[in-house]
């Protein structure tokens, strides 16, 4: 928690992980962000991991630093309390951030009707109204088929939601820009963004199709290699395994330094009629460059190769299990100060993260905890609708809205 | 390109990804981003994929949108410049981006000297001050154990650079944050980030900490599986492949509707003794229910499985290699409005995207190319530091800058 955005107020409706995400980053950044749900929770409440129990750690962590305000959206009444919220006077308000689909009530010409200058950002699956996921994503976009082995031609998709990352951060960079723009304009906006677009378009930023379009390239599955410099993963005598890379010329006399095959590389680039100092070359001649480090680091050990690999600034890494990472990195415990220990009402305490960047201006807070379902409800409305006590009581009754149960 | 920032002017410092990305999505939001590098380019000038005539794609795709200004950086002139575009008054300035060693003359303190309320962001390694890439930190994070076959357990990395994407986002966004906050309070900072605690905080964000914590869970892999519900690629009929999940109700009752399967399923799920309506027991049935659609999916080819999951919302996709989408598939071509063809100079005329995000308040502008090294280096010194054309001339003719070769 850094307070950077502190009174800017972003109310979101969302599941899963992109919009989520956006708004726990401007959460974790300072902002007031609210999401609302219906009451007994969306579609994302009981998303695994789950606590025996069934309470949601994927839930918890998507949503840190939030206010949540429970409501019965299939009520006219509920759906005017958060028309209402959304357009609350102010340069710090009149945000909505969404991947649920804005139609209806929720759409921002609806909005608009309320505060003229609302800023909605609604994120879907494809450009032609498609359902999409980050996994039916990938596997549109190619990864899969370059990810994986090189002898087994099986895709493979990857673990990570990298997309939903992207259009999460995608979306935080974009409120901020229409922000900026309303600050200086008084104009409002809609923002409309498909998972399938943000990753087309990193196939594009990323050289993949300027190298199809202009070189003819069809690019193959190429495994553990990186591509158009050297780098693979290699097993040490002790049975660790390592990442070890050069792309930089600076990277490669490192390298060369730290295993003292200066003089093996000069023959092998002889033989090869290849200048290896060229990265593209080294990536020509990447199959025979491991062949010779791999002799080289399966006998020695991990201990030995670090000691080597630092003194010389190679660029390399020791492949860990997650679970190895979480329970002995020290990078991945509160002894990193983007981690703290936190208590998390139903599920329990255990190291959080806020987020990575560290802002000079400003102390770092502890992470805050995600809200229980509804936990703010009743100041919400009292606080920022103006509500009576008597009128947030009626609205308990008539099952309008809720509080945590 | 969409003029929403117009104005905003950052100097970037930058080599890969991280950095050239934040930089590239800003511009491509209207900012003017000037980028610097040693006459002759920097260590990222010659990265993969490159043309026949080694023009490098990536460094142009990656550039988009971006001024260009060579200079001599081991003169003191040419550190002088830097210094001076930097420090410039005005709202809109002194902001400057990097994942090059901000050290020396290029430190923040440095800056501040120039100009007090200057905002740095500086991208390093991991917070120890040691090298790291996307490669390594996927590999300490853990990552690549998880991901690949279950019938294999060599680590597979990613080939998206999945955790340079997420610095370069998080970059942008932490810049605009500290913009706001400068606006607000007169105040510039420093602001620091390593790639490794990217990764780091993302572990504990999509709830692997926590559950590992909590739930003592050691995650294993998990092939092409999705987790905590049901998820997993098919052969078809006509040896397409495609990814087919169902993670909430709606997901779930429309594969069983648009399969004929619901009698089968409720069979399974009464043999297994679990109630397959909830996520977490498909999750836990995944490999009985994996096995029904298999079979369904095995006896019919694609063209007929897409009309019933299309007429059923069901969530799925189609794999496709790389290759296929940029050659065939109209959503990565200028049919889908992100895209356009853009005449790169020295590399050719090939599709190229802008944002994602469409936002309703201007219009989009076709993306726009990448500056050639040292393209903007007189117009820079002439409009923004007021530089004569005879002071310009010397300079070029002492080797302090240069101009597009």
């Amino acid at each position: 928690m850094q307070n950077l955005l502190q009174g800017l107020r972003i109310v979101e409706a969302s599941a899963f992980i992109a919009a989520p995400m956006c708004g726990m980053t401007l959460a974790q950044l300072g902002a007031d962000v609210i999401r609302f749900d219906q009451i007994g929770g969306g579609i994302d409440y009981r998303r695994w991991p789950v606590t025996e129990r069934n309470d949601s750690i994927y839930w918890a962590d998507l949503n840190k630093g939030k206010r949540s305000l429970a409501v019965d959206l299939r009520k006219d009444e509920g759906r005017e309390i958060i028309t209402r919220l959304v357009a609350l006077p102010g340069a710090n308000g009149g945000i909505m951030s969404t991947n649920l689909p804005a139609r209806g009530w929720l759409a921002y010409e609806n909005l608009c009707k309320h505060r003229a200058d609302v800023i909605q950002l609604a994120i879907v699956g494809d450009r032609h109204g498609g359902t999409a996921v980050d996994y039916t994503v990938n596997a549109k976009v190619g990864f899969p088929n370059l990810t994986g082995p090189e002898d087994d031609d099986r895709p493979v998709n990857h673990v990570l939601p990298a997309w939903d990352i992207t259009a999460a951060l995608l979306a935080a960079t974009s409120l901020l820009t229409a922000l900026r723009f309303r600050d200086q304009t008084g104009q409002g906006q809609k923002i409309d963004m498909s998972l399938a677009d943000v990753a087309l378009a990193a196939v594009g930023h990323l050289g993949y199709v300027g190298d199809r379009k202009i070189n003819g390239n069809a690019r193959t599955r190429g495994g553990n290699y990186l591509y158009g410099a050297f780098g693979r993963d290699f097993v040490t005598s002790d049975g660790e395994r390592v990442m070890v890379m050069a792309i930089s010329p600076k990277m490669w006399s490192g390298l060369l330094a730290a295993t003292g095959l200066k003089d093996a590389m000069k023959a092998l680039g002889d033989r090869l009629g290849l200048d290896l100092d060229l990265e593209g070359n080294r990536y020509r001649a990447r199959r025979d460059i491991a062949g010779v480090i791999e002799a080289h680091v399966r006998t020695r050990a991990l201990a030995q190769l670090a000691e080597a690999f630092d003194a010389n600034g190679v660029c390399w890494g020791r492949y860990q299990s997650m679970t190895d990472l979480i329970d002995h990195d020290a990078d991945c415990s509160p002894d990193n100060p983007i981690y703290h220990l936190v208590e998390q009402p139903d599920i329990g305490t255990y190291p959080v993260p806020g987020q990575p960047m560290h802002f000079g201006a400003v102390e770092r807070q502890p992470a805050r905890r995600a809200p229980r379902l509804g936990e703010h409800t009743d100041e919400i409305l009292g606080d920022l609708l103006g509500m009576s006590s008597g009128e947030i009581a009626r609205l308990h009754d008539q099952g309008v809205v809720a509080g945590p149960t």
